[in-house]
């Protein structure tokens, strides 16, 4: 996921001024040449190790955290450490998803595989991984809302790796309701703990199991979006290749949804996925079928409807949570 | 490491009984085709999922938890989920150093990177160290010491890493103590966090820290044993080739030993690693001029001096510790 513009207001950048030292003293820890890998993945350094003034992630995830504490009337520090944890999940999933999927690029520089080889951006990523199990370790609530996302991110990535052997025609092409449990874990699970962690250190854990529901449905809005800018996203923003997933037969919902569609464009779509889109002719026309058919327009729905209904459980539930409405609301706008 | 012949008695077998169930359920919340690579890598099944009736491992780790927590007068069944935990640390660490040292052979198998390529084991790696947090999400006391481990064994294996840039000779050669420092962490954490969280959870919370300390020395002695069969061990015992350590350029006990000792061989030895030893004659001569510097007499004394050292903080504080005390010692004389 790449988030281009996660909000306009200023709560985000708040929660961003709180996480980086907190983010900085738990990378402390690492081993020296550990920790300049982890100052690479993490945004602040470059691959010699001099500061790096980039773009590091917006900290959606940890921002999540924060402002669904003060949405329980806590304050943004008592959920410091689950917004440590999940932003170093996030970097630790990157590491490892560039180096599964042979990613050369990760936020407009060089993927961390590709500046320091495959076995250390590997161990980098473990590394992160255990400065996020440290830092809820003495926390079991909000602990055990980051172990079951953990379990249902290698999950999802499990299922999404699977789908690449599956066809795009035919009883077993994937369904709709399988992508969206994929994504679900995928993306889902981590802004789930990041929301359900995030009442529970605030001060509200009989919140947590409904904001876990709330976080994940978020999280599915948000993949369905970045599907989107995977396909349609300019690749000066996105970081990406233009129409890059559609290049690596991913199984993207703005596909699934114009393959399912009963649309003469869905079958002439079907069939030129089948034969593999190599060129960039095949590739701009898949493209092209998949909003004749009605994908582009169905992700932009169903993403606003996940939204909504996030939205709409924060509304009836939580006390404050005008910052971290505005920011949900916000990461709906980015595909428009 | 691959502990051959880890125990005499019963007891080990015993834990080993206990544990197989609990391991079973907990790979049983992956992904299917997730649950089947963790399956190959516990060495349960074959690539194609087929039942394997193999060597998995000895679980001399999931042992020390439960034998841990019968020294304190608990049940083994208390530290269970430490075992558990333990145990998938340990398979997520083979999975992920396989891939790091392009190690083709595992346990008389393809490692599991060969079986099904780079990326699936990496993420099945990931899988197993998010069950083994999943493990202790809720007991916090053993959580943090399994946490505190997850740090030290990325740092010492990170430290590993370093080392393979590191000199034969000069003043930046490795030290013994740097060595000793890398191994508490890569081998002796996990080790430590086994006979802490199994005293812990058998109801001795109170002996956790004195427990982290001797099982890291038990971790030394383990791996600078392991380092004597890296280089002398049989290969239909270790199930690694011949000399493999020595042909890698590994800094490993009895070579630093011996770099370090006043005696001809040493200069000798140190001349030969610096212009590198690749064929046959070469690997022959540097292992026999290690012994002769008296490398492999120091490291049978060393990893004998640490476990004398784990023993008789055994003896002074366990009530009940014979069990426990029988597998640390049949571990000293692997290399034997």
């Amino acid at each position: 996921m790449n988030p281009s513009h996660p909000s306009g207001g200023g709560a985000v950048a708040r929660c961003r001024d709180l996480l980086e030292p907190a983010l900085r003293e738990a990378v402390s820890v690492l081993h020296p040449w550990g920790a300049r890998m982890a100052a690479f993945a993490l945004g602040w350094a470059d691959a010699d190790g001099r500061p790096h003034q980039g773009d590091g992630g917006k900290g959606v995830r940890p921002a999540i955290a924060m402002l669904s504490a003060e949405a329980v009337g806590g304050t943004a520090e008592s959920a410091l450490p689950a917004a440590v944890a999940v932003e170093l999940v996030h970097a630790f999933s990157l590491a490892h998803d560039d180096i599964i999927d042979h990613d050369e690029r990760r936020r407009h520089r060089e993927a961390l595989w590709k500046a320091y080889g495959v076995g250390p951006a590997l161990l980098t990523g473990d590394a992160l991984l255990a400065l996020a199990v440290n830092q809820l370790a003495g926390r079991p609530e909000a602990m055990s809302y980051l172990s079951r996302a953990l379990i249902e991110l290698v999950n999802g990535q499990t299922a999404d790796m699977a789908f690449e052997n599956r066809p795009w025609r035919g009883p077993k092409v994937v369904t709709i309701a399988e992508y969206t449990e994929m994504v679900a874990g995928k993306t889902g699970s981590l802004l789930a703990a990041a929301a359900a962690a995030g009442v529970t250190l605030g001060g509200a854990p009989e919140l947590g199991d409904l904001m876990w529901e709330t976080g994940r449905d978020l999280g599915v809005a948000f993949q369905i979006i970045d599907d989107m800018l995977g396909i349609w996203g300019e690749p000066h923003v996105t970081g990406k290749p233009v129409y890059s997933d559609l290049r690596r037969d991913k199984k993207t919902f703005p596909v699934l949804a114009a393959l399912a569609a009963d649309h003469p464009a869905a079958r002439e779509l079907s069939d030129l996925l089948a034969e593999g889109v190599s060129d960039e002719d095949s590739v701009h026309h898949a493209a092209r079928l998949v909003e004749e058919a009605g994908g582009r327009a169905a992700a932009q729905v169903q993403a606003e409807r996940y939204v909504a209904a996030a939205v709409g459980v924060m509304d009836e539930h939580l006390p404050d949570a005008a910052d971290l409405r505005a920011l949900c609301v916000s990461l709906a706008d980015r595909a428009r």
